[in-house]
């Protein structure tokens, strides 16, 4: 079921068979560290590398030890030791315990999974720059707590995703060069085994791998956890922010969007139903991958001594689940936001059909120079009160109101009530969403 | 990385094959119970039977179809529809809804997955048992904020834990009869398709399933999700709590129990370790099954109106989740205590390790009469500062202190500070938890 | 900032002032129950009973000695001896650990919290039924996914509503009768101090309070909290999903509801805005109850040993703050409910807005028995299409079609599209639910 | 209740009456704002501010009127404009929203408090550091999965502690720089009321109270709180993960910390006890932060269109909420770690008394070269299990095995088995975590 909720491409670059291989990249390249910082022959890394390089690994069976041992290391080890001759078995894993392979084979799988996210940041935030760009002039009605306010145009709501969307980049990008950190610390964290030599071992290791080296290693200290969680969570909530308001402009009585699709139904009752496929499954998956990230969030505030007992277990799973589940929420809304379609005239439509209320925050702006603000938001407020009971357009009551007239000519009153005054401003706000978005593409991602 | 963690039989019992067959299952029950109710003619729902019995449905491909369609309902009824005769196409799904046929699949999966987990919490319940009975004389420290408080027994722990899992019985034997409802109601949740016969053709289909019928539709009201959720939440949890003990006792300083286990290591660095592994993936597993427990509580307030656009469709992949997942937290668990060695000789140490400092709340006690119990506490405090400062026994300690021996003899004081005399009630205890636990289990279970 | 998502009535009862007296009141409760069973003299606990009326306790300088002590129960002790006399200071809180007041005064808060919110929910479901019975009749829109589904009618909803709330009480009446349960243990649960007569404590001490007797203290098993955060989280989730129907019906382009009001503007920008402003501290409020229903959900599973070092601690704060929040969602759902106007006329208005098209299931069932369903679905989305692209009315568009017309007359066609057709279980079904919420309040509470 | 778990100062900045105070205060330069561009008088900005600087607020009045509107601000609009003369009047809160107000105050109060918490960061981080340096020679029981692992100091497990903070503190900048933003946009976030002005006025009004100016205004996009919450909920959790090791610690059978404390009995019952009471108290605050914090997070996925009805309410009361509890945490954390006195005698024997088996991977690695890592892993898994056994030191029983002595010397075997071998690199790793605060700290807070 949870195929489409997840990403296929992150699924298979944080599920069993890609941990599995990095393990065994990382027990290669720690055989090649610790030669290059002179803790083994040269001979034993080669060595190491060629057991490592087998591909026989029976994926299932290592996954039945796994679940039932403390931790999938031991029988990989194993499993590795019997495919390398002495040289090799004598020294893989030196120095190392079952959390420094498995966190940096997580770190690596992170790596990957990250690179898709923000590969999708980018897809749907182009997307988002593409729609504020287009409808730049779609005047719609803006909404507060469900009920039309003051118009706004479709292009500025698109650039407020936008926004969000860059700013989950510039995010990703801080946590990621936080948190792609190699774990090299033995036992209990000490590098005990290698003596002086054990930075010299873990910064080797985290240049065979591309990664950050850590004052210390972290065995215990899942902060950095939390920060990639946190920014999981912002962008998974970002999606199910923009999905929301998706499904609410698809809605019947609103139409102001819809998802265009291919043939068949989507109903299995309903012929005419067109629901927003995608937008529901991006809100679906933003839920899930919540879910996975609290258990993310509250096991890192308990990771007793030099190891957690349960709470670092619980990563294992949850983790790539997460990473899963956030970037199918960016994939699902991808899809939404790549086949909506934008019903300008509905939205203008929707604005005229609610005798054009959404003019008097501008009406009311118009009076207050002359009225002062209370005045003129009670007097709007009457006309407005006035203009929803008699089902009539607030332009043509507020022209027959003396109080108004003695203020406003009709020119002034039409220009008061037109959205292009409201709307003065909405073409800049863009212009600033499309601005950063480009800088934030052109900076060279760290 | 899943396999640890979660219940190879509930995830069977609640994967993708399995919903698919209690899908098919449903559309036959639905053939049956239409025909029943008259709606429908009898060779009609024979029609449908054939085509459901069909073994030939390509699970992969409906469960691509099914992640890009709003359901997997659509794509199913499509493949048996090709599978029947004209008759079986031509009533197959007869006035159903998508979401009739999942929820009423996912309930059949519940029952499953419930008998599973009833089952686990029998078997956890009945080593409780044995451990509480064995135990009863195993005089240990009592420990509060982590700190050895007064003597109980290992038995009288173990006798509250087993407390805890009948209670959980009976709150999932509460819960089932609840939630292992029928869904029907079409479209929008009013048997339209039916007409009068809406009620009989809900009662016919839940017969031939086994299941109660609501009194309403409840595509949108899921409460009931959240009862199971309490449920399930309250199961995990408990798992949570008496893993934590175990943990807590296996620690290489207090060491009063251990998983007994077969060959190989259980850590990849450091031979001597014990690791109380099974408690350890308990632990883990609870946490991963309170994660989804928390997506169907958060999605159960957001289901609008007839149908929910995000909120349902999460549930698809939580709730098989979370029954998988809880019931892997009772697996571990019972591997945990049936594995268990109890080191009463290292427990009666260790009481005897803290100065006899657990008697403190007994010769206060026995002070109290004389003294009253500001001045009875305010003397055993400072004799129990005394002792520890001193490392000896307080026993030692207060039989030199004249304001004791002036209220209590030797005989009296040995008295106080003898664990039996703490200790009288707590085999009766022991015993109320045994005859709830046989209470709970000879009833028969709805 | 709080006042408006909590209930004043709870907030009182829970608080620590009620804290303080309930504390107070157990510790009276003890020294009588001491008394009956023979462990103290009955002039003992007259004594106390008269150190516990003292009406002087400086509730500041208490919570401030609580704050930096590990229990509130410690300075309240040593405030009470210090007014009785010696006999009261010598057996006051005698055998008694700070959990047992602690959790024992909770149990007393929690009773008269659940009492306000068994009532809350009584109203609000009387309030349902109302809904329910008056509008069995107004017909509008049932919508999944968003999108106009087949025809429903306002009192349906409302029933099913209603449904949902019945359920909470019976749940609700589930959890009380299991979690106002005394809890008197001593140190670490073994009711240590009074020697045989422990049962006999603890049975007073419950008689005295009405509240159950347990059959162990259960000091570090939570699994009762748990029962009650999931009914909680049940009222608090069933309050949210009722309150999204109510903004999403009240929005503008839908207005089928709105909260009536007085005087007065709702936002300080647009005077023509009418906010449903209940429903939207309804829904706030149950987010905020969810988020310490949390806490107390994670807690549960970390009690460690016979009193835990953090988890208990929490339960403090959440389950006050919980309860007066769950009882404020509800409070302000009851406020949305009460001054709630229905539109039937608008209702009507939507499903017209629509070209008829919640017709197309029952023109697609109507057109089964000829067709077979895969045709007449297929028909009747072809039609559905058409009428949505010319914006006709499906009447119209299957009037003309051949295909239609060779299977359906003119009265029949009309018969399929009439909303009454698809209604005809409606009222039964909202009869069923009156029956139901008849049954759960004539029944006693237990 | 919650008095223990907050922060007072905290509590009191982002208390009802600051939040009052805030808000006056934005109205206020809002004022200013709209006069130096040109939007209203300078006169009027002067008379806003006089009406402003009243002190005569009735909070409590204030209070009860915003928990029945949907808003503070009206209400506290209504006082001000009551308090102005007629040129005040006229122009108070011109163009603003609600939610411009409240956004911009919870800002300003986000940002006192986020200094409180720095502090706090600060301190705690200093205390870590004193804590590594003075212990970098005090030699304990490394612990993985509650076992006894290989020997770690008491300095080096501060530092890691250090460490995570000083990661919070680089966390807690970025999110500061992001998420004190102003907030302006108006009705509906498009600045309708100022025309061209609306840059101008936005940019004013953040240069008046020293915050930063978005590109669009962020009513419905909340992925800034995301970011908080997530940098909040990583100090939370990084303070309960430090506070379950000090409980750890403090065990009676660990001992190898305690809190000092003053007069005065930390529980009701036990005379003896001393509590570790701040820690305990610092991880209930922290699951309590928590709470709220999952609030903020999934809110942030529901804000719908322009302003959320309910998500944006819970922020009201979660978000000071969390914050106080986030800094309370700290603070407790801060009096447990001033408090706490090491017992490095303790450590040591707690080493000894598990047979020195903390010694085997420091063996296993100096029987590699010669045995190989497999061979060398089980000679030293059977001799580990053989001291175990007899209750006899790792070194005694390795000293009498021949293959052991056929590789390893006395002095060698030695070497092997002293903790100072597996510890020559723990004073470089302190070293450099202390080097890492110093920095920084150094370093200006952007």
């Amino acid at each position: 079921m949870e195929a489409g909720f997840g990403d296929p491409a992150v699924a298979r670059l944080v599920g069993w068979p890609a941990r599995v291989a990095r393990m065994v990249e990382v027990e290669a390249a720690l055989g090649r560290a610790l030669a290059s910082a002179g803790v083994i022959p040269a001979e034993a890394a080669e060595a190491i590398g060629r057991a490592c390089a087998a591909e026989d690994l029976d994926l299932d069976a290592l996954s039945a030890e796994a679940a039932s041992a403390s931790t999938p290391v031991v029988p990989l080890v194993a499993a590795l030791r019997s495919r390398g001759d002495e040289l090799a078995a004598a020294w893989l894993h030196h120095g190392a315990t079952s959390q420094d392979v498995v966190d940096t084979a997580s770190a690596l799988q992170t790596r990957d999974a990250l690179d898709v996210i923000t590969g999708r940041l980018e897809a749907v935030g182009d997307r988002c720059a593409e729609l504020a760009d287009a409808h730049r002039g779609t005047v719609s009605a803006g909404r507060t707590l469900g009920q039309q306010a003051t118009p706004i145009t479709f292009g500025l709501k698109a650039a407020r995703w936008l926004g969000a969307f860059d700013r989950r980049i510039e995010q990703a990008r801080w946590v990621r060069s936080r948190v792609l950190t190699v774990q090299l610390g033995g036992a209990a964290g000490t590098c005990a085994v290698y003596g002086a030599a054990g930075l010299a071992v873990a910064e080797a290791l985290a240049r065979e791998l591309d990664l950050a080296v850590p004052d210390l290693p972290w065995h215990a200290e899942r902060d950095r956890i939390v920060d990639l969680a946190g920014a999981l969570a912002a962008i998974a909530s970002t999606v199910g922010s923009v999905a929301t308001d998706l499904v609410l402009l698809a809605q019947s009585e609103v139409g102001e969007v819809r998802e265009a699709r291919g043939a068949g139904p989507s109903s299995s009752a309903m012929p005419h139903k067109r629901n927003p496929t995608h937008a529901v499954a991006a809100r679906a998956a933003s839920r899930l991958a919540l879910g996975e990230l609290s258990v993310l969030i509250a096991a890192a505030g308990d990771h007793e001594h030099e190891r957690a007992a349960g709470a670092w277990q619980a990563e294992w799973v949850a983790l790539p689940s997460a990473l899963a589940r956030t970037a199918g929420a960016l994939r699902r809304l991808e899809d939404s936001l790549r086949s909506l379609e934008v019903d300008a005239d509905r939205a203008s439509l929707n604005v005229d059909s609610q005798q054009g209320l959404t003019g008097s925050e501008g009406l009311a702006a118009a009076l207050t120079p002359a009225l002062g603000r209370p005045d003129a938001q009670a007097l709007t407020g009457r006309l407005a009160a006035s203009a929803a009971h008699q089902r009539r357009s607030l332009a043509d009551v507020a022209a027959e109101d003396a109080q108004v007239t003695g203020v406003l000519d009709a020119r002034a009153l039409a220009t008061a009530l037109d959205p292009a005054t409201a709307l003065q401003l909405a073409s800049a706000l863009i212009d600033r969403a499309l601005a950063t978005h480009a800088r934030t593409w052109r900076q060279e991602a760290p």
